[in-house]
């Protein structure tokens, strides 16, 4: 483990997820997560297979990958294309004693092929830029986030293709992103091969409009039966609701 | 308005949705309309225009469509294909005083431009059959009940395809469904120029997954920008919750 002189770089900090019991760094200038990664962490179903294989595409500064790690077994890639980022997973991985189990993979996800064979993974999850890349789009000054927020780099029919591509026959995909893309989202998965099987909107308060969505789905999973998981309330009053705190606290 | 002595055949009552200011002609044997039709007609935006043309398909006793005689301007149209219940539809709306902005056609959907010009309807609103009609699956020995839930006499393609037929550009239509088949939903409505903008999931208490959807789609929108409104939670303790409260008794 790097002591933590060396660890942090300008401007980065550590932070805390109790609740998957890892420590996570964090920039405001480059790459913090959001309450989305904890959500979508939240919805995978445990498994705690030894030779389990996760993906996690759009890795950012590893944060989806990191809070897997109690709940899933074995091995898992974090593929991200901006060095900058991917150098923040690494440096995360080491902090936590876990390089071991993970790898970082430093390349566009159009090419993971390369690092990982296809139908190989059992679970690949994805917090993509949300944002399609419109020539009048209003974009973060700042590149880093604009490529994090903004098909800049990539864009969902390339997310969805690769997920389906890494995933064996059987094995599970997920994605969060926002609703006013879910029918895009639904079209591109089921063409992939990758049957949506459940679903959860998020809201960020009682009586208001989902403002995210994650997605489940199984590669040549049986058409149909989607579940649609009990809503998730963001907000209560000023804090966060009892659900999303026990999410972050445990 | 005939007498009520020759209103009801045998086994029929009278209830009332006060929150629509209606009355309906029921039967348990026969038809009787269930919260679906009530969060469906709730569902639909209010328009007061004079020249609206409304048309209820799979219109059962005429229930979804005699909700919105208030909140819909202009004319009605109930399209049943079982006689015995287009039947209780006619009385109910004569009961109602409603003869002059409604009427009733009886016949097979699939055979609807008869009766309605194509692309002429403003509003078209739909409580299907929500069950596929498989070899094996259970029906409900009543054929009258079977028809309305098992889709025997009709399906959800020509469902879609007669909704998008027979709304003008820009016209909304209204779907109740089963959250089950919401990929299949949103993919035939898409296949048949039905842009998917709006969608409320129905839960039947706190803490369990959905059990019904509604859905506006509006011919040739704009594709994307879907908003998911707030979750409904059917039942609190052994009640119903508020919400529905007030959409029963106004």
């Amino acid at each position: 483990m790097t002591s933590q002189s060396n660890l942090l770089k300008s401007g980065e900090r550590i932070d805390e997820l109790p609740a998957a019991n890892i420590k996570i760094i964090q920039s405001q200038e480059v790459f913090a997560f959001s309450l989305d990664a904890v959500i979508l962490a939240h919805f995978v179903r445990e498994n705690h297979r030894h030779k389990l294989k996760t993906v996690d595409l759009c890795a950012g500064n590893g944060a989806v990958g990191l809070f897997l790690h109690q709940k899933l077994g074995g091995h898992i890639t974090e593929v991200e294309i901006q060095p900058r980022l991917a150098d923040m997973a690494t440096r995360s991985i080491d902090l936590n004693g876990l390089t071991d189990r993970y790898s970082v993979v430093v390349d566009d996800l159009a090419n993971v092929y390369q690092s990982v064979p296809k139908d190989s993974a059992d679970v690949v999850v994805c917090n993509p830029p949300y944002f399609a890349d419109l020539p009048n789009s209003e974009k973060n000054p700042n590149q880093y986030l604009a490529i994090a927020r903004h098909e800049i780099k990539t864009n969902l029919a390339t997310v969805v293709d690769r997920m389906s591509g890494l995933l064996k026959m059987n094995g599970h995909g997920y994605l969060v992103h926002r609703p006013g893309r879910l029918v895009e989202i639904l079209d591109k998965l089921t063409a992939a091969r990758l049957v949506p099987k459940r679903i959860q909107f998020i809201y960020p308060r009682e009586g208001r409009e989902a403002n995210m969505v994650v997605i489940e789905a199984i590669k040549d999973g049986k058409a149909g039966g989607l579940k649609v998981a009990s809503p998730l309330i963001v907000h209560q009053g000023a804090e966060y609701s009892p659900a999303v705190k026990a999410m972050l606290n445990g």
